[in-house]
This record gives structure tokens, sequence and C-alpha cells, in this order.
């Protein structure tokens, strides 16, 4: 039984956190904080926790955190990177959801997120959260960075072929659709029922920051330099990411090079060839669902991935980072088919 | 470990019940039927329960389903009754999810569905399911007649102002409100996503079938006569029922006796006084939400009742009466938060 | 050729305006006011007007509202009292779309917005702006205070009943669902898309501004005092009010009585008798559709009334009231069928 | 004044014709058929045309469609080309929304639709109606095939970049999105609200009906050979087309070049550089905006194009082409801002 803290427990993340942790069998959940809602209980704020916790919210910078043996952080960027080097100081393991730790260049973090970072050293010590390619660092992290939502999904769909040299590198296509949850729970105009449900668009077609992640995780996996055009799409839903990737591909045969490479991981899924898997198998889950295609007329493979944002995407990946980090099952909490419908 | 077979497994209950079934620990999944997918591998059929069971469908008449302990009827009124009496006296006990075994009186039935009853001895002995008020008697049961999503809902906000006689049992209103999956999952043109979607009304005006179980679950908790008005309304979205109940209030106070009557309910959760209980907070478990509110102009008790209708209004509810008929937690396999959002 | 003001013409009642006005055959619209788009372009704001008006918002106390010969207030309550006053000295006509000049009485408009009414000389003069009761009155009117959405939909629905004095006027239970727009267009996190989607509930079940109205005008059209319960509701979906009205009726042959009373009006549909109109019916039209239904065994008559809260229910009906008061067709740019789906 | 025929009128292409048409002022609609509802009147299928129309259903062979000027198929393909022969020997003009004329390749359209065409000859004589494209040709058309959906935001989203030789003709992407009711009003479990709701998927990976219309048109407009890759995805509303497409730049000044291209045309907006058009811009219109955006690290051409797939994807196209075809306003009975929200 480990103590857990989550900082920022009240934005969608925080909540799916929160969802995930309250039965998870080796975990008490400890402190959480959140600036608004201090003072208040958990189930005061959100009716579905009743019953599960009476747990109280505390201040962003409550000392009640050092007796946690990991804290999650769900905040937005640029908080993390200011308390994340007391807590490191203080022994205590820290997974960070956020953007703060994510890439190893702290001048590219600056170029993207328009500020310096806080503790730049500590971008090289930070581990990047995705098991499938780091589990034995993370195993060891005291730190660990969790992948961006879109990232998860692109990467994965990606890395046989990237890491097996089975595509051109250049001139790839990632058009992701994402639900609207990604994009946090800010009061804001252009989030409100009435501005995104039946209508759908893409954003960000001149630059997202999701992007140089992408792109620095799969440059480590092969020695050729990767071009990826990167398009995010909002779509009418709470949850899922769905991204069709599009590259040149060199050889065929490439179904059972996926098939192989995932063979033993057991939140990856590679559908039957030429399958359309939709959002919705995935739904509440820490699953990666994907298939592949090789479009023989024009020699572009098809890669379809879909996850959902806020559970593989973001506090499932985490808590998964976190079971392999104090040695419990790999899917501990996190296992349960779909919502469906 | 008990054996469970599900005889209509791929319908919205039926899958809520595969859902559930797939993580209950004391359970073995072993025989699923369907007349249109026999011979398919369900996670064929419902990807999201790849990984979970790599079970076959069967035809409805299998012989197989005398292997189970205990046979689940997740099928259209006006079948279970036909294939119910020979699993009884082959000793299986049957959780009846359909309408076959609800109503005691086989002439109201045969009014209320158009046609004479199969087995109309079977009424009396069957066991209306609901824990709430029958869960001594669904111990014992081998047949268990789950309750209807609008009962479940209303009876249970209704019930201790019924039994502890608080309210005139005349003149109340029940306005219900649906999610579209209590309609089932058949091929229709006015379920289909265009035709729901971004619109709201009354259905059944005129009756529904589920009228005369409610009037006689509540007749049976009070020596008065009730006379209720129910009127179902559909709403754009999946899963939920919301009623809100209106009658003229006798005595004032009712927010406390509620709150004791169900005190030592599991599934029962009566919010503090005039909260507005949603839909969202039970989404996908077995709990119901009332909220208690008197109007004092008007002298009107005003109840919000809601739950998830393919979990405590149909698949939970029925596995919780499972769990109570064997022995087990009755929150076996029933437990966890809803998912938000 | 009229020239049209609209002052607050960023929410969705003022686009709703728009919309309708930019198409309107003797309209010219003049001035758009808005605090925070002003010097904007509205087609930049709203790119679904680009090519029907290249208008800027102006500062909302603009001298150019002068220049109009009628203004629009899409505003808040507690904005339209502070600067009619001058624009009906300077001679212009006012509908308000607000809540300012509605009651009748200062001190109900005190308690329940919570302050003192800014010119209650003026609430007398108003005339309330619904075409089937007031036509005469609103031609001759300077300023008119149109109906709110929820009280256009119930009253429409018990009028006739009300009038001809077919039900008792005490017990009356009006449970009404809208959707979202009628929350208005803030920031605010409890109207987010993931929030309000796949969620249903009540809300201000202890009490709903739109009360105070709707019994004031079905009190004006009975010598008998209506006591009325009034639960409103939240739909996931962006328009649309459905209102289910219940009273203990006196006499039968109703419906006929309601054909009759409406048989005139353009904009009052009385459906065939027990049908289920629904929302989508009327989805951006300016209809109100109403069924009746007697429930013998309860004496319960059950109505049903359903408009499109931003049309009907607002920027609609507030152009049926200036084409009465400019002598136009009263129908001019409020013609079309319902989109559908 | 015109008299018009509608064949299949029960669909979502044959619904929203009739909503266009009983508010065009030319048209008489006289004769509308259907195999499942004749006998009733439109009105009583569809209760937003109550008002609007008293006409009654016919079977879809009866000999009063000889009566009409124009006749519009609405129907599913392999329908039309079995009765159009006879009308357009009959003299009458004919405007055809479904595929069966929309190749000139007889052998191409049997491959596609797994059977002979019916009437090969026509095929030739048949006019594809993209104003934008075949203006001229249309005017004197007895026979317009009118354009699919996804070909109809594809062709006019890459038209200048094509015929003006702006980008490689190899190695385009068209990742394209659509509501629900691109697949029509069948009943199927497919299309059922619960099963559409809160998910993303592409489909049709390995081929779909709209590559080959694609191609033809794209190819005619150029000397080079266009090879494309076309995937569609479906998304959770009722209407709209989003589509996304990549293609290698061969020059850069792009976005001046689309905008001089299309100065002239009403229904198409290509807006501000680099925007992000919403298919809720152009929801319920015959607007396809377009916006285009060179991304230099990769030399990529990024365009986006949004329609309404029932108007200008169907319905709305056709009646332009009718205008055309009759000489009216090419706009008659297609203006009015998008209904938003």
């Amino acid at each position: 039984m480990i103590k857990v803290g989550v900082v920022g427990a009240t934005g969608y993340t925080g909540i799916e956190l929160l969802r995930l942790l309250v039965t998870h069998q080796q975990v008490q959940l400890s402190v959480l904080t959140s600036r608004s809602e201090q003072g208040k209980s958990v189930a005061e704020v959100f009716p579905a926790l009743r019953g599960y916790t009476d747990i109280e919210y505390v201040a962003p910078d409550s000392d009640s955190l050092l007796a946690c043996d990991v804290v999650f952080f769900a905040t937005p960027h640029a908080t993390a990177m200011h308390q994340v080097p007391s807590l490191l100081e203080a022994g205590k393991r820290v997974v960070d959801l956020s953007a703060d730790f994510r890439l190893d260049d702290p001048s590219l973090w600056a170029e993207w997120y328009g500020e310096a970072h806080a503790c730049p050293q500590l971008l090289q010590e930070a581990v990047y959260g995705l098991p499938e390619i780091n589990r034995d660092s993370i195993k060891k992290a005291q730190l660990v960075a969790s992948p961006g939502c879109y990232p998860t999904a692109i990467i994965l769909g990606l890395l046989p072929a990237i890491a097996e040299g089975l595509i051109k590198t250049e001139g790839i296509i990632a058009d992701a659709k994402s639900g609207v949850t990604g994009a946090g729970r800010k009061a804001s105009i252009n989030k409100l029922y009435a501005e995104v449900s039946q209508s759908f668009k893409a954003y960000g077609v001149s630059g997202h920051r999701h992007l140089p992640e992408i792109c620095q995780v799969l440059n480590s996996q092969t020695d050729a330099s990767v071009a990826l055009t990167f398009v995010p799409h909002l779509v009418p839903m709470m949850r899922g990411i769905q991204a069709t990737l599009y590259a040149e591909y060199l050889d065929t045969g490439i179904h059972a090079v996926y098939a192989a490479y995932y063979q033993d991981e057991l939140f990856v899924d590679v559908m039957p060839q030429s399958s359309h898997p939709d959002t919705r198998s995935v739904y509440g889950t820490n699953m990666c669902r994907i298939s592949v295609h090789e479009e023989v007329q024009t020699k572009r493979l098809i890669i379809q991935s879909v996850i959902d944002n806020l559970t593989k995407g973001a506090a499932g990946q985490a808590i998964q980072a976190m079971n392999i980090m104090f040695g419990f099952e790999e899917s501990a909490g996190l296992l349960g088919p779909a919502l469906s419908p």
C-alpha cells in the first residue's frame, strides 16, 4: 500500500486519475490539491465519487505531499517544473502528466512553451513514460514524464514501422482527431457544448506543441531523420483519439511485423488486417488498438491507431508507469473492458 | 466459481452483462447464445471484449445451458417464458431481465403484451428482483424477475414516501426520461443517430408497459391504492434514466425519512436536500441517486431519481440479484465510480 | 426598409437575431454592439455570416443606435433597463429579449433579480410580446418585453385550457426540458461540452425566474388563481424546449377546443390527438407545436408543447413582434421548415 | 413556375430536397414518390413540413412524373438507371443525386457497383453537375449527374492546385470525415444512435466508391495523372464533411491563386490564410469553405475543405444545377446563413 498525492485534481486528467486510483488495491489516495476547491470534499465537487473517498482538497503547495510515496501532477504546463525539484530532493517519486519534462532540449521547450524552463537540469534525468519503449528505465526512474495524448497514439502507431525500417521516414502524415476533453477543463467559449456539438474542424495547422515530442521520440528509434506533418482535429465527443497515419512503405508484410513487435504488450492490440478500430472500443480503458493496411496502388501504408486520451493518453498510462516503478502488476487497477455503448 | 450462461447476449442489456461478468471474480462465463451471431467469437462482434473472453456464440436452445449454474435472459419479452420452465426443471437458477415474469397477474400480462402467457403458474413463484424490497426472497429464489429500468428509478424514488405514508397516493406524476439504449439494439429508423440526436420528445403518453409493473410494486407497499400518471421521454444520450416525481405531501421532514430508509443500502444514495443528481454521476454504475425537495407553496414533494438504465436498470441489478442468490458479496463485480466525463 | 440595431449581438439570442435579420427583406441591419468584440467585423467572429453582412461591432453605448428605427436588446438581465429609457425618449421603438420588462410588479422583479429595477415606471408601459395574447397592443407598443423561452412553451401549452376554464387551476405541473443554449453563451465550466454531453438533470427545483412570469400571464387569462409547480431540466442538445404539462381536467373534448383556439395562429400548430411532437420538428423555426391527451383513469390532461428556445422562444418571436409593430407580414423573415435532420 | 418531381423522397437527401424546394419561389412541388410511404401525406411522415405542403406520396413508377418539368432522383444507386431513359425520351430533364451517371466508363461503374450498367449509352450524355467546372454544360443538359458528397468537398479543395499545376499530382492524401447522414436513412444497427455517438473511426480503408469519381474529375483538369489516397471517417454528428488534403507543393503563393480562381463563385468561400473552417459554418447551406496552408518545413500544402453533405454535397447542389438548367438565379432557394448553433 503506497501513499499517493495528486496535484491539480479537478481537471479531466486529474478526475480520471481519481476514478482509477480509488479502486486500485495497492494505493491509498492521501493528498489531493486544488487551488479553486481547497477545503471542499472531492465527493461534493464530483458526486460520482460519493462513497469512494471522503478526502478533502488542500492547497497545491501543501506539505502533506511530502508524506506521499508518489505524486502525480495533473496540472497545466509550467506548473510542475516549479514544484518537482523539492519533491525529488525529499526523495519522493513523481509522475508528471503535463508537458514539463517531455522534451530533452531546454531551448526547444522554451521555443514551444514561451518561457525558459525552470529546472533544465532535470530534463535529462526525467524518463519518458511510454512503457512500450522505456519499461526498464521507468522501473528505476524517480521522475517520469508521462507522454502526451496525441504522441501516445501516433508513436505507438508508427513505432514498429520506424524501428524496423519499413517506411520512408520523410513525408509521413499524421491526421489525428481528438475528443474535447483533450483541451482540458477550463471555462472558455470555444469548448462550450453549443460550440463543439455537431461540428468538426482542424486546428493547429500551423503547429502544435505535441509535434516536437513526437519527432524526438521517433527519431530516437531510427538513424534516419523523421519528417512528419501533424494536423490535429476536434471531434464532437468527450473522449478518444484516432490517428490515421500515412507513409510510403518500403516492404510488404507489415501486419506480421506489427503483431510480433507488440505480442507481449498488454495494452497494445494489433487488430486483424484492414480493421477499422473505433475509439468506442477503448473508451475508459488503457488500451491502444492499431490496424495496418497496405494500399498497393500508391504504396502507402495506412495505420489507424486509437486510444482514450484520458486513460492510455494520460491517467491510465501514468498509473501504468507507477505500477512499473513500484513493482506492482503492470495492469493493476487498469483492467476491465470498455464501457460500450 | 459458478458457471454462467447468457441468452441473447448481443443486445445492449446482454453486452452490459458481459462487460460486468468478465471481471467478476466468482463467475465463469460459460455459454453465450445468439441467433444471429452463432459461430462467431464474441470478441469479433464486440472488439471491446478482445482479451477478456474468447467464447463463441451458440444457438439459443443449446443444451450447454444445462451445464450452467445460473442463466440470464437478456431477450425481448415473450422469449424467456418458453425456455425457462425446462431450465427450472433441470434445477437451474434463472434471472430474467425481460418482462416475462414481472407481473403477478397472467391476464394483466396478456393485456399489455398481446398474447397469453406461456407458463402462468410461474408468475407467482418468480421473485421480483429489487433487492431493496425483496432481498430475503431473492436469496432463496430459483427464478428472479429483474425489474424494468423505468420501474427501478420510479419505485426507488417513491418507496419511502409510499411505505411510510408521507404522500397522497393519488395524483402522483412520474415524468421520466431515458437514454436511447432503453429501446434496445434493433435496427429501426427511429433509433438512428440522425433521428435521435439533438431532439427531445415524449412517447407512450397513452400507456407504457412499465406502468402496471410500477403500480403493482407500489401497491404492495401500502394499504392505499396508488394512482400514477407516467410519461416516458426520449433523451439524446446513450445511457441513463432520470425521473422527476411529483406528489402532494402530507407531512414535512421527508428528507430525513429517506436518508434513514436507505441508510444500509449500498446502491441507493440519498443526496443532500434539494440536490440535482445528474445521470452522469451514475454512468456505468449500479447506483441510484435520489434527491428530495418539498415545495412549500404548493405542498408538492418533488423527488429526483437517477440510474443507469443498463446497469442498475438492467444488467447490474441482475448481477446484484445473482450475488444475493449465491451468497457472494452483494457488490461483487459492481464497484467502481462512474466514468466521468 | 427600416433600420435595425442589436445590442449584445454575440450571445446565442443575438446571433439568432442576426441569422434571421440578414435575410429579412424589409430590414437593414444597421448597428450591432458588443463590448468584447467592438471593432471586429461580425463575419470574422461568426464565419457563418460571411457574405451576408460586413458590419462591424460598435460599443454598447454607441450613439449610432439613435439612427435606428427599432433596437433589439439581446443582453443579460439588468442591462436593457439602463439604456432603454433614453432610446424611448428619442422616439425609438425597442424590443427587449431580456427579462427586464416582463414583470408588471417592480417589487416582484427586485425579489427575483436581486436589485431594484432602474425604471419601474416603464413596467406598466411595456407590452408583453406574445402575439397570441397581445397582438393588438404590440401593434401600438413602443416597448415590447419579449417573453422568456420556458414561458412561451408553457403559456402557449396551457392558454386555451386556462382561458376556457377546462382545468383545475391548482396542482398544475410543468415539467420542462431545455437545450443548452437556453443558458447563454458565457464561458463557464458547467456548460462545457464534456460536462453537458450524455447527461440529463433537473435544475432550479427550488425556484426559477421564469415562474413569476408564467403565473402573471396565466393569471391574466382567468379569474381563478393559478398554482403551478415548474421544474426545468437540462437536455444534452443545443436547441429546443419541450414541456410536458399535467393538470386535472374538468371536461372532455379538449383537443377540439385547442384546435379552434389556435386556428388562425400562424405559429402555433395543434397536432393530431395524442401525438408526440419532438423539438426536431421546430428546429430553427418560429413554430410552437402542441399535443393534447386526456388520461381517463386519472382525469389528467397531458399537454406536450415544443418550441425552439432561440427562435419562437427568443429571436423569432421578437422579430414577429417587430413585424406586427411595423405593419409587415407577421411571418416576414420567419418562414421555412425546420432543418431535419 | 416549373413542376418538380422527386423520386425517393423519404431518405435524408430527399427530405433535404423537400426542405429547400417548398420555399423555392419558382418551383411547384408536384410529385413525390416513395415505395414505403405511398398514400401517406408527406407532412404526416415529416411533421417539420406541416403547413408547407399537403402533397401525398405516390408509387415510384407513377405516370404523374411525366407531368413534371424536371425529376430529381434521390434513390440508392442502381435505381435511377432503370427509370431515367423513359423520362428522357418523354423530354423530361433529370437531376440524378445517386451514383448512376457519375462515371464515364461503364466497366469502371460495373467494377465498383457490382452489376452491369442498365443504360451505358447515357454515361457520355450525362453532365457532371459541379457548376464550378461544368456551368455551361449544365445549362444545356437534359441529364445531370449530381456529384457525390466526398467528391464535392475534395474536388473543390484540390481543383485550383491541380488545374494550375501547383502540386505534385502523386502522393496526394485526402483524409475525409463525414457526419452520419452520409450513410443514408436505412434501418441498420451500425447507424443507431447508441453505436455512433461518442465514437470516431475510419472506414473503407481498402476502397470507397467515391474514389474513381474523384480521380476521373481531377484527371480531366490536368495532363498529369492524379494518384490519390482517400480514407473516409465517420464523425458522431448528423451533417457535414471536412476534408484535410495533403500534397507536395511546387510553388508558393497558393492562397492568392485560390482566391482568384474562385472569386466569382457564389458557393465557394476561400477563407483567410491558415483559417480552420468548421462544418458548423456551412450547416444547412450550399457553401463550401476552403482554407490553404503551406507547411514550409515539409513543403506540404494543407487544404481544409468543408461542406454540408446534404446541401452542397447533395440536395443544394442539385437545386443549383436545376437553377442553371432553367435559367433561374443560380442561388434561388439556396440563400441564408448557416443555423448556428
